[in-house]
């Protein structure tokens, strides 16, 4: 999926916990970054970057995940890439590198990637700006966003998080979340200030927390095996 | 999803059937087209097409589908669009565009698309091409293809239409596809000439027809539904 002369993005689904994986790739120098990978599909990760010739240098988590284990771990064990995640996030990871808001990273003459802290969904929750394309994690989700009732989840800051971080880019940014249920890849900042209706403009802070007051959702069914494993960056024994 | 200055392209997904949808649009004009939507997504679909503003002209069905029925019918009477299917396609549905091979067809002044007659899958398929990005249908998949034991399928017609009609195309075109099982959603024809197992520029025509005659599927679960039903182009009584 190239976008630019400059880098393409090929967007993945894990369907177990309707989990979207990106890599991300510079199209000449072919170093790569990947976002939020999935345990259940490794396989298929390592196959694609195999057969596109990447070389991956960073594995980024947008948060401790509690719906799927991640497979940072095992990507870089068996690529060498850096692990990166948020300077919020408490792990024990061996040698991850924790990112500060705002932090940039260069990883090829044509790809640099900034990490934006939003938290919220999570207190470790974060997105990654790539030029024009806004990878949001949980924190921003098509028509949707996170859950707060776990992980030091707050409603005010996932609000202030996306209003004040994410809202103020350009309309056209492209928002690629970390889940979709219903089928759909993408959207625009534009797009979620209009019609994301729990965090559209016309929704005040007491909107939105009435919403979210009110989802009543159920217990998450992994984060019991997910949250221990993700500390560890996905490195459990089988 | 942006792509270009002049175009976006958003992709959506279909579970059921595993089916892509995608929906392609001038972004200056609004001027829409809507390629292989599905039934059971037709209040997404419409949702989309009205939160963008957007006005649809074509509903294009690469072919005859077995396992989903088409929306094209639904779309069609709600919003005004013109179905467009190949001429090679036998159906009753009233006033359907028959679509020639290499016709183009302008939808506004930055979107027009081209019709390319590939049979092999079913006798009827076709590929949609608009700039760069290439709407393959079940004619060329992420590494691999589709069936070719109903609907008049033809190994020889299969491997002929996308050797000699899509391989030709330039190495960076964008394979959309009208399916995935793995949670790809794109590729690209240089990947797919040296990476498609079934298709790849290393394999004759024999070690086509030897992978092809040995798939051993399963009959098509929905075809006897679904086949009569996209004959009328999703017109059906509920």
């Amino acid at each position: 999926m190239v976008f630019s002369k400059d880098i393409s993005i090929r967007q993945l689904f894990e369907k177990e916990s309707s989990t979207y994986t990106y890599i991300v790739y510079d199209n000449k120098s072919l170093d790569a970054i990947i976002i939020d990978p999935v345990k259940e599909t490794l396989e298929r990760d390592l196959r694609i970057i195999q057969e596109l010739d990447l070389k991956l240098h960073w594995c980024v988590d947008t948060h401790l995940h509690a719906d799927h284990i991640t497979s940072s771990h095992s990507l870089s064990e068996e690529l060498g890439a850096k692990i990166g995640l948020s300077n919020k996030a408490v792990v024990d990871c061996g040698d991850s590198v924790p990112l500060a808001h705002n932090e940039s990273v260069k990883v090829s003459d044509k790809l640099s990637f900034k990490f934006i802290e939003t938290p919220g969904h999570t207190n470790c929750s974060g997105c990654v700006l790539i030029d024009e394309y806004l990878f949001t994690g949980d924190t921003l989700l098509i028509r949707g966003c996170g859950r707060t009732d776990f992980q030091e989840g707050s409603n005010k800051s996932l609000f202030d998080s996306v209003r004040d971080k994410l809202f103020i880019l350009p309309d056209e940014t492209i928002v690629f979340p970390a889940h979709n249920y219903k089928g759909e890849m993408t959207s625009t900042i534009g797009e979620e200030k209009k019609h994301n209706p729990r965090l559209k403009l016309t929704n005040s802070f007491s909107d939105f927390e009435e919403i979210m007051n009110n989802l009543n959702l159920s217990y998450p069914a992994k984060i019991d095996i997910a949250l221990p494993a993700n500390r560890k960056c996905g490195k459990v024994s089988h």
